[in-house]
């Protein structure tokens, strides 16, 4: 006998669970397709040099090896499950490039893994589902106000809470960064630094800018500037109080004064706070979180990147995007109760069986029900009918059918409530 | 810059190819939906001793390890990625089982991988769209044949061709090469070369069966029933004339038979040299060719398993099931044009642009459209109308709307028809 229990950090839903996850996913897929983003699909599998080539950190991958190389085999170059869509996407475009017509939006949903130690209890296997939107030579601000509008369209669809999109923008705070004297490089390190506020706090911060051997008047002025927090709809005026004459802070001012009027009003904040940690996002920044659950942390992210699919190919791609946390919705749903569980079947008919030799002539009228589209399903057997209908009973199937010389009885589960009819189309027009 | 071509093995699809996967998918979720089967979704990733229980071949196995394990990790157990999800499947039921409603039907739709050798040119990771239904105790007969039917239905209405379901029954094979006197043992031998018929031919299979020391009446026995193909209409008469008297083969003779009456007439034969390789198979066996692309092979496999949960658990839950090989079909699909490439954009309409004072207005009405279930997407820039024109054609977005003043004009780029209409609700309309 096998051990027999979830591998840390690789979850697994039963049927009544996945059913939610599958229907939130249609959701999602339906918003992305309405704004006209189309499917792609890369392997699970790259070489990791390509995985590597943003730089990331080699721990959070996994390799792969095969259980029984041959001793003839020639050594292929080191495979690797990856650990984010963007990263191949970003390759996908550079590989396919005269064959994608630009501007180029995509959306992927897809399982990524991070080779975390099984002690963390972090997910290592979970869904993400990405968009987003990329084009030769110039990318217009368009595109960004459409990632955000359409993560908003999302959320708003999902219906479970209130919810945040936290808005920054990398030209601002490199700006202002560079206002204080701050090499480019510094810049960087501050950045990863002051993402870090919600775990290790302004205390925390002031910690490690100092560490950096930064001066007390800079340190301070940096924590002051992460408490700007506003409406997004106040974003020009309340960032022209901050009396800086640097250019790329204009520049990133000026950004968010144009996204202000392309992005839906509600449920988004500018936070100058917000740095987010991945080194390749050069301008337009953002988060979303949960209002109502805010120790689920960061539920989607995004942001511009001028620069990561010229890692791969010598020409410039720049692209907009984002990324939802498809497994850690479903976990909070599920743990919280956000969404009713109402069936484990998609089934809404059971055909009930009172005796085999009538099985031929019902499964055939379950075909019929199918061609007029309804899901049914056949009961296997045909023990007493008390049993039968105490199985569509748990599974939640809303209606039973009793198929009795020429005519057809339907039990609705919920009322009680049993009807005859002389035809199934006869009942299918009572169906709303 | 990173190397740019596809791992052999992994295949990677444009994105309109991917809009064909997507919506063959859809296409036979719905079907299995409309039997009533529930989605499950194991981890990609079991324990290596999980995947060893039924003997599986280690070299079809890729094992992970973490990139940086850190020295002081402790060991855990070898994780493997999984190479089919009929293991995982039998291992999820054993492990839920006091949490399913029985007779439990799933689908499960993955991607599987295999360790192959890169040289052999074999896919390596591919998507297998399975249904399997489980019970406790005793599994009808009506289960397998819903199991067919369920598959019929998908390849009718898949549309790329005539296809042969070809069926047997491994009772009716064990209890003919019991009456000849074989060991158990070696009729397990036997089955596993006569699977081998389309690779070897008839001569290769009378080599290896010489080489189990059979005798050569057993042999030209064999041989002689490996031919027997017909009409399922016409099983039982046929396996009549077979003038054996072994009560296996009469118990795989009486299922025939019964099945016959409760799974579609056209497209499914009998037929005798199906042998299946896997050794979980205990009774019903079967497998899909597509008549006019026999170079493809098998792009559908299944039967019933009796004993492959109680390798899990020590009860009795007998199951039968199919896969269908789905980047196999679209490989075929894409490489013989079956299907023909209509768009690369879920877009019904592009919103032009004009000039960018216009964006804000625009964006609200693609909103709009949205609403009103129109996928649609809003030109990024302001170029002239041409190009914009252009973009549509090529990704095969049929209509581009022009909003000038109070009007809104329509383009259907397939007739290059050009219509006024004073709202979108009126053009709407106008659409069936």
């Amino acid at each position: 006998m096998s051990k027999l229990s979830n591998i840390s950090g690789f979850p697994e839903w039963l049927p009544e669970e996945k059913l939610i996850e599958e229907r939130i996913i249609d959701l999602i897929r339906n918003i992305y397709k309405s704004f006209g983003f189309t499917p792609i699909e890369t392997p699970s599998v790259e070489l990791k040099s390509t995985l590597s080539s943003k730089g990331v950190i080699d721990k959070e991958i996994y390799l792969l090896r095969r259980a029984l190389k041959d001793s003839d085999e020639k050594d292929d170059e080191e495979l690797a499950l990856h650990f984010d869509l963007t990263v191949p996407f970003a390759r996908y475009v550079a590989q396919h490039l005269s064959k994608l017509q630009f501007p180029f939006k995509r959306y992927q949903l897809q399982k990524v893994w991070r080779g975390e130690r099984p002690q963390r209890g972090r997910f290592r296997e979970f869904y993400q589902f990405d968009i987003d939107i990329v084009t030769r030579e110039t990318l217009p601000l368009a595109c960004d106000s459409e990632i955000i509008s359409a993560i908003h369209a999302v959320f708003t669809a999902l219906n479970i809470g209130k919810f945040c999109i936290r808005v920054n923008n990398r030209k601002v705070l490199l700006g202002l960064y560079s206002s204080l004297g701050l090499s480019s490089e510094v810049q960087k390190q501050v950045i990863s630094i002051v993402d870090k506020l919600d775990k290790i706090g302004i205390d925390g911060i002031k910690k490690e800018l100092t560490s950096l051997n930064l001066k007390s008047h800079q340190i301070d002025q940096i924590i002051t500037w992460t408490e700007l927090r506003t409406d997004f709809q106040n974003v020009s005026s309340e960032l022209s109080k901050i009396a800086v004459d640097n250019d790329l802070f204009k520049e990133g001012v000026e950004e968010l004064s144009l996204l202000l009027k392309l992005i839906p009003e509600d449920s988004i904040q500018f936070d100058l706070s917000l740095a987010r940690g991945l080194d390749y996002y050069t301008g337009a920044i953002f988060e979303v979180i949960l209002m109502e659950h805010p120790e689920y942390g960061t539920v989607s992210s995004g942001g511009r990147y001028d620069d990561l699919v010229n890692q791969f190919i010598n020409q410039k791609v720049p692209g907009v995007g984002a990324s939802i946390g498809i497994t850690r919705i479903i976990d909070l749903i599920l743990k919280k109760n956000l969404i009713l569980i109402e069936s484990a079947s998609p089934s809404k008919v059971l055909v009930t069986v009172l005796n085999e030799p009538e099985r031929p002539a019902l499964v055939k009228l379950a075909d019929k029900l199918r061609k007029l589209g309804i899901f049914c399903e056949v009961f296997p057997t045909a023990p007493k009918l008390g049993k039968q209908i105490e199985y569509a009973d748990k599974k939640g199937i809303p209606y039973c059918l009793f198929a009795e010389n020429d005519k057809i009885r339907i039990k609705d589960l919920r009322t009680k409530q049993e009807t005859d009819y002389s035809t199934i189309e006869e009942w299918i027009q009572t169906l709303n």
